[in-house]
């Protein structure tokens, strides 16, 4: 079944690729009407680039696959909360549907004020949230 | 004399650049040690990319130089005040100090709180203001 579960399990099995190269484990996938078009996750150390999230690699993706820079019926799926970099890149690509896993408390977009999604993006937050979360807990445990 | 004010002027032959290939009129120059160590300029329409603003290309580009993701030792020179993405990753990157041209008052990370930066970075804004604005005011009033 084709649900909000079914695309976030698809987006841990991009951070757990993230996670076995050693970056921090988020991924992301971007679905237009039930097809993935962008499969991404976080590449900051691997390419030496800040912007390298796993969302920011997923935007320019799909807008290659829909020949637009615009993802104005697309959702995008990701394990955690995006920073404000990469919802900015939502709010440029104007995306339809926004939805994430775990909240970062840290560094999340929801944190900062005026909104910084575009008016008409309509965010889901929480789903597999704790399985998303648990993947960051363990990646940091280890890392300390 | 290799000031605010020269290394603006490279800022501006970039955003120039934009302009002839008919994008949003916007250039950066990131400066480590007095060198230019990357020069970009917006591409957003000709790579159909919003993630393709010219201070992102510049972070990814100035990191590729330095050979690490932290840019903690440069300055970025842009004509218009960066938007919450590229403000956002600024942050990531922990620059050093953040030199722009003309304010946006409807985009930029200033209009945001709490704030985007990085403590640690320094901002110098209103360098070459009228003229950036005046690149900005040009290309819009073409397109109307």
């Amino acid at each position: 079944m084709l649900n909000h579960e079914y695309f976030m399990r698809q987006a841990l099995a991009e951070a757990k690729k993230a996670c076995d190269k050693g970056e921090v484990p988020v991924g992301a996938v971007i679905v237009n009407h039930d097809r993935i078009i962008a499969r991404a996750h976080n590449l900051t150390e691997t390419l030496n680039d800040v912007t390298a999230h796993a969302e920011m690699q997923a935007v320019t993706a799909a807008a290659n696959v829909m020949g637009g820079k615009y993802l104005t019926d697309c959702t995008l799926y990701v394990t955690v909360e995006p920073c404000v970099m990469c919802a900015g890149a939502l709010r440029w690509a104007q995306i339809s549907r926004l939805v994430y896993g775990a909240p970062d408390e840290k560094y999340g977009f929801s944190l900062f004020s005026p909104p910084v999604l575009h008016p008409k993006t309509a965010v889901t937050p929480g789903v597999l949230a704790d399985e998303c979360a648990a993947l960051m807990k363990a990646f940091f445990e280890k890392r300390r």
